[in-house]
């Protein structure tokens, strides 16, 4: 299939032709052989349609004078936000259902399913962004469920479920919107800020409710299952030529505090064998962070991002450094032996170069595995349609991963271009984006049936 | 000799006892038998008032309540640097000298010479301090000056040369009262603040006149030598177990700026081989600057002291780092040598981490080579009164490094305590602080003869 190149000015000069060719894989895509014959596989998802929404919304909270290229700005409870939501909002009346937003500021809208007592199959993202971010984190999973929605909508196809369409509020804050409704993350939570909004005014911004935030909590075992389609933010579908990724789980993260204690002392008058530097000890933990993180084979992540130097002057030997570690894995188990490893280098690192060395757990956030019924749903879905998938876990946290405390829950990841994310490089060919749609589509159907 | 304990508090705990030990040493150790039999050599500095003076001038700028323990924050431009000045002018006009403050705020007190024509002899140091400094760096080398100037003075010694005091204006904010007074710093540099104080407006309230800079201006060959006695500020002295240090020159230190830049990336969804870890490639440039600077045998130094990393965020893999590189040597080939396998070490890790590495050259102060003559002079008044020498370099900049640029140069160390300086709990002994004034006094009395 056609990639887009990497380059945003690049990719709007021929946005045009793309387009045209986005219609016609999808339309041969979707007509794909393996499809099932039962009487709604005649629905199909609108990439036109799919990418003008995403093409709007990205103009909501764009940088003034930019174009496509330019990315989004509509961090959670700015006025970009509420826009978006507002845009978002006449979508799903336009598709017959009338949305609702709850005390978390989640955003429902309900469509009937045929089956009386069953439980809703709920499908969804969120349209928030990180400032400076792209145009399809969370915006394609948003405007892909309201694309499938739409589709039903469109084609009078009824489910045996009820389908609920969900756009979660505030997913970049740390899924603030879907893990108050899961009851994953504590309401006390509203009382920190975000972006220089304190969350709780955010919250009433956007017209949730703070002070009702247990009359938005969904009960556990409340849905049949819930699927998001978001892009992938990692270059792993885009090296293996895969369309869908099947998601695993998504990780462990375990937090840690590095604290090196060293003596300040005079850059001039201070012989190297004399010193106790602390940004020396800093730059040997880091590089065993690395070695002990790539080690062993895997998926497994670690990172140091936030790094601190006391006093951090030019001629002062650094008495003080303070960073971060933080360690990924689906398996929670692997990234506590690493953490112990890592530990063990800092005791002889401590010792090598003279100085004290800390590591303090600050957090720990379980893994959320995938249903393995979901899982094998969208395998099936995207074999239907002539797919290419591949399985792997989420690196990046997501509204599913709240979602997995409440019910079965499964992702579909489609490739980033370049791996990037979080940037206004952030791109999916159109092609990617309604193939996923389309898979969410089918997979939803697919769900449906069981 | 008796050493004093690193503890400020069990340090003022003895100071009775150990004052009258220094004293009784002091005693014995300038009568020693090498002193030579001029009519002159009965002059001998008073360690007690020497003591005394320097123990007042703690008190100025001492935090409130503190002690002697908790060192002085008196730097430049301060009330008290102003009270210190004021103080150090009272002792010059008591040793009957009519001191000046010439258009740079150094201070200048003249002795009139016997023989007509000679150029003046000019001894001194500064006492300004860092913040939270100690009561030794710059105050021991400028009381000193004071205390051999009011021996002579005392004893009715008339030098053949004049004998020039000067307290120099704001050295710790990079020897600026003697750059200017040497030519080697540009008026310019008043332009800049120090801690919060524009140094030209500092300048004016400490007498000095910004407008008039080159009023200040010492001709090359002004003198006939200058020498600074000074705390090491290091602890070779007190390792080797000598008492007085011979400095063989104040090194020459080159500055750079390495900008590393990778890729800024999602700390879960990048897998470990995708990253262009900017931290990862400067943690091993800073083992690599480790590594070259030791490689060899020899006194040079190398200090990463600053670094900052971008965006410094614990989830997102560093996109940039930016840090200083400081090399230090009396060789400048020596460093310009490392500084290459730096640079070549730098090329090695941006390959290997897939990052852009720029080392930038910022500043080159050569060295400056204190005066073969002058050196022979303190190792021979040092030898007089039964001193153990060791020949040095000074890693620390010093007044001395710009009055090198006008006459010959010599300077005068005595052992720190532990090495610590810019610290309240840099310290050294009345013991040695008498020794390092006698050699100041013997020094002079040499050069004098020549």
């Amino acid at each position: 299939m056609a990639r887009l190149g990497r380059q945003g000015k690049m990719f709007m000069g021929v946005a045009f032709t793309l387009r045209v060719v986005a219609l016609a894989c999808a339309a041969v895509t979707l007509a794909a052989p393996g499809a099932e014959a039962d009487q709604s596989s005649a629905a199909r998802i609108d990439a036109a349609r799919l990418q003008d929404t995403l093409e709007r919304l990205s103009r909501i909270g764009r940088p003034a004078g930019g174009d496509f290229s330019s990315g989004v700005s509509r961090f959670a409870y700015s006025d970009a936000d509420i826009e978006g939501r507002a845009y978002v909002m006449t979508l799903l009346k336009a598709a017959g259902t009338e949305p609702s937003i709850d005390a978390a500021g989640n955003i429902h809208a309900m469509r009937e399913g045929a089956v009386a007592g069953l439980k809703p199959i709920v499908i969804g993202s969120h349209i928030d962004s990180v400032p400076a971010g792209g145009n399809f984190d969370g915006a394609l999973g948003a405007l892909g469920a309201v694309e499938v929605l739409r589709t039903l909508s469109d084609h009078h196809v009824r489910l045996r479920h009820p389908l609920e369409v969900v756009i979660w509020s505030n997913e970049e804050g740390g899924t603030v919107g879907s893990g108050l409704a899961a009851g994953t993350l504590s309401p006390s939570v509203l009382d920190g800020t975000l972006n220089g909004i304190r969350r709780r005014e955010g919250l009433a911004r956007i017209g949730g409710d703070p002070d009702r935030i247990a009359s938005a909590r969904l009960t556990r075992g409340y849905d049949a299952g819930y699927v998001e389609l978001h892009i992938e933010q990692s270059g792993r579908l885009e090296k293996a030529g895969k369309t869908i990724g099947v998601v695993d789980g998504i990780v462990a993260i375990d937090e840690y505090q590095a604290d090196i204690q060293g003596v300040p002392n005079h850059a001039g008058a201070t012989p190297m064998p004399e010193r106790r530097n602390a940004l020396l000890a800093a730059a040997k933990l880091i590089e065993a962070v690395q070695e002990e993180v790539t080690r062993l084979p895997g998926a497994q992540v670690g990172t140091v991002g936030h790094l601190e130097v006391f006093p951090n002057v030019r001629n002062i030997v650094p008495g003080r450094v303070t960073h971060s570690i933080e360690l990924r894995d689906l398996d929670a188990g692997k990234i506590k032996a690493i953490a112990s490893r890592i530990t063990a280098r800092a005791e002889a690192i401590a010792h090598e170069t003279g100085t004290r060395i800390t590591i303090q757990p600050l957090e720990h956030d379980a893994a959320a595995f995938a249903d393995p019924g979901i899982q094998k749903d969208i395998e099936g879905a995207a074999a239907s349609l002539g797919l290419g998938v591949m399985h792997l876990p989420s690196g990046a946290g997501h509204d599913a991963a709240s979602m997995s405390a409440v019910g079965p829950m499964g992702m579909i990841f489609v490739p980033s271009v370049g791996g990037v994310s979080h940037s206004p490089k952030e791109l999916t060919s159109w092609v990617d984006c309604a193939a996923g749609a389309a898979v969410l589509l089918e997979t939803v159907r697919r769900l449906d049936q069981r």
